[in-house]
């Protein structure tokens, strides 16, 4: 059986940057704003602007630059770093998938074929 | 910085394998019991064995064979099938590492340095 998903993490320290932080960083790209990034992802505003603080502390360059207030609220990009950060992890799980496709395949030749589909 | 930590989840529909199942693995491997294995992760009886029945449950062979019974509990080793999984987990591991240095290397070099250690 073929993995649907790979969730990988990784943690510098303190610091940890996955897949959540990653589908934020390319929400905030298409959507141009924090707020409607985290609406896509189903994320209140608060949540959303939590998990920016974080990596925007977490990095020796923010990762997002954002323009907070107004009624809508500014606008928000990503900086170079975070392009960087995000084009690097989507790289790393490309890099997983393809140097361990027959250890992925093996585990899932294993696995139950799922009957409740 | 590197990272003290990569945490990989497979998931094949409903059936996932993780960092706390290949761990709990090896502790059933090197102690001969689940009950031992779950104390020496710090997990209740209760937890560990639920976590191996998931995984019983979850391939297509048991990867724990366990004697359930006696005032100690029965012994518990791992099948061929549970050898195979933990291995090819652990090689999984070993390939992100490697395949991916560069990219780690490089979200690695932005994250700010752990000032607090």
């Amino acid at each position: 059986m073929d993995p649907t998903r790979l969730m990988l993490r990784l943690y510098f320290g303190p610091v940890m940057f996955g897949p959540g932080k990653a589908d934020l960083l390319e929400a905030i790209a298409a959507e141009g704003s924090i707020s409607a990034a985290g609406r896509r992802m189903g994320m209140s505003y608060k949540r959303a602007w939590s998990l920016v603080e974080a990596m925007n502390a977490g990095f020796v360059e923010p990762l997002v630059d954002s323009a907070r207030g107004g009624a809508h609220g500014g606008g928000a990009h990503l900086t170079a770093a975070g392009e960087t950060v995000l084009a690097q992890y989507r790289a790393l799980e490309a890099r997983l998938r393809e140097a361990g496709a027959t250890e992925i395949a093996t585990i899932g030749a294993l696995v139950k074929p799922d009957v409740s589909g």
